[in-house]
């Protein structure tokens, strides 16, 4: 393992931000992890574990809970906020009100705020006091939070409007198995990151609909399109929509069976309603809410958005799952190309 | 279903030469197949199952299984060929002894001649006597076998140097479930299809030593842009490699259980040998003759292709499994961005 010695803050004990924390310890970081819940915290420091987000793994000592978020950032220079989009703006305007000292804020959601259409970083930014706010480094990627406690190998992407920033939250997460890789790009690696959770709700209604893996494949190639289409009149760098935090978290989002957007979609496609499935997952599914804001994005920006027009349709005004993704199929257009080349002709102008 | 009416031959009665036979029979065409084993020919004009290919499926009474190739060919104008890669030349050849009319050559299989480094349509064009070959179609994309003759939605991408042939082509498949989209270019089609076999073994590998759906997203976006890398530079439209015949077929032979190369990969990964995983599988696995072909084009191209070159040692130098991949994963450039912009500017030469 490499050797570190800096002392970190991971703000929410989620899947995802309990097996980042596991990924620092195993660096050598000191890892203080804040829990909103004092059962977890005491269950994380007495047992080492956190057996509701992440069964059968046994945590290094080395990492400490906290309920209080003033004693888990106290003396901190760089945190790292895991909790949902929902939480981001609450959470960022306490640690600003409890700190004092410059920090950089690393946040790994996925997601926009519907109305304000803001990436999570633009929300930061806003919540965050001036006088603490240093860098905000963005970390994104096909990156299933049970296999990376289970160190198997996996890569992702981070990105800063401060590269700098950005290379040194490598160096921090960096090891044989968790590969991280710079990208310049901040606004696609947020929106390819926020948008995929859409696409992968849309494959697992048509998995739970029993349509198979040929019409998976297709509506995922559709996905990327339409993702990288509204990234690019947003600003991002189109070739960011064909690397980790583009096609490969899409791809692993709408394959996997940990993945929970999927696993909310598919339970969708076997006839729950949407009450019942957010009932039953007991975590957030950052989807659904992304698709509200996609919606609302591909308005502003005049975006052609079949499958987000779709599924919003589906989740919220009472669309029968099986005629909106059959309404999907017949919409394709005849030759492909002739979609593609707008799509890339859109972009290029954005180049 | 549409109505039709046209004599066809399907040549070739392995699962993907019977499911096509399945769409053009449900579509009301008079489909011949031709088997080139007698047992099976029987089976499927009795008791109308092709049990080895596709079992517990009932096909059309209205196939009629031939063992002569001669009377499978019979007042036929378009011919689907839909025989492994290996027995394409021969099998043209004879039709083009037998037959006098001029007829449409579908092919439906992937894969590159190793040495010649032909591409199929390409070696149909050698051997096929000019008399009687009229049009050259290639019919690819995302498409396991298994799921079309369930009739679960389809969609695959038809390409011609003509493309008149192409929309022919186009009609005679085109149903409610199977979608067929049109695409003008042929080389970006034939590349697409072929080249992802290799990563779909590569994937297999991964998978077989465990290493999650984490590591094979990664694998497949790297993956993705070595075939673009390469097939650009053969002359291909880069935008291909974003629609059905690029990561739509790359996507879906990469993650379901139905790819014969990535089951193969499988087996490798869980560490049997080659001769034994060959041997297991019975059917042809395209993906080891392609990869010498691959390994071929990459040098007369000069193109970078590490997953390529990797799986070319593990599968014909003794390389161990574990070792190529890890060696893979450490060879992924830290600026990925770097890495991709390399890609499009070579890509966007060719356009």
């Amino acid at each position: 393992m490499e050797q570190g010695n800096e002392k970190l803050a991971v703000i929410g004990a989620g899947s995802w931000g309990t097996a980042l924390a596991i990924v620092l310890a195993d660096n050598g970081h000191h890892v203080n992890i804040w829990c909103r819940n004092e059962e977890q915290k005491k269950e994380i420091n007495e047992k080492h574990t956190n057996h509701k987000y992440l069964p059968d793994i046994i945590l290094p000592e080395s990492i400490i809970a906290h309920h209080s978020l003033h004693d888990a950032i106290d003396g901190v220079e760089t945190v790292i906020i895991a909790v949902p989009t929902k939480a981001i703006r609450d959470i960022v305007k306490e640690i600003s009100n409890l700190q004092t000292n410059p920090m950089t804020f690393v946040h790994v959601s996925k997601g926009i705020e519907p109305d304000t259409l803001l990436r999570i970083s633009e929300m930061i930014e806003q919540e965050a006091s001036k006088d603490i706010l240093k860098d905000i480094v963005v970390l994104s990627g096909p990156s299933h939070a049970e296999e990376v406690s289970l160190r198997h190998p996996t890569t992702v992407t981070v990105s800063s409007k401060n590269m700098s920033a950005a290379e040194k939250i490598q160096d921090l997460f960096m090891n044989q198995h968790f590969r991280v890789y710079t990208n310049a790009d901040i606004v696609g690696v947020e929106i390819g990151g926020a948008l995929k959770n859409i696409i992968a709700l849309a494959a697992g209604i048509s998995d739970g609909l029993g349509y198979g893996d040929n019409a998976k494949a297709a509506l995922i190639t559709r996905g990327l399109a339409e993702i990288s289409r509204l990234g690019t009149k947003m600003g991002a760098n189109p070739l960011t929509f064909s690397g980790l935090a583009g096609i490969g978290d899409l791809i692993v989002t709408c394959t996997s069976v940990h993945s929970r957007n999927w696993r909310a979609g598919n339970m969708l496609g076997k006839g729950q309603k949407l009450e019942e499935v957010l009932e039953n997952m007991g975590m957030v599914v950052e989807g659904v809410r992304t698709t509200k804001a996609a919606k609302q994005l591909a308005q502003k920006y005049e975006c052609k958005m079949p499958i987000t027009e779709i599924l919003y349709s589906i989740l919220f005004n009472g669309v029968n799952a099986k005629a909106g993704v059959e309404k999907l199929m017949a919409r394709l257009k005849t030759n492909e190309m002739e979609d593609l080349v707008d799509i890339l002709s859109e972009q290029m102008e954005q180049l």
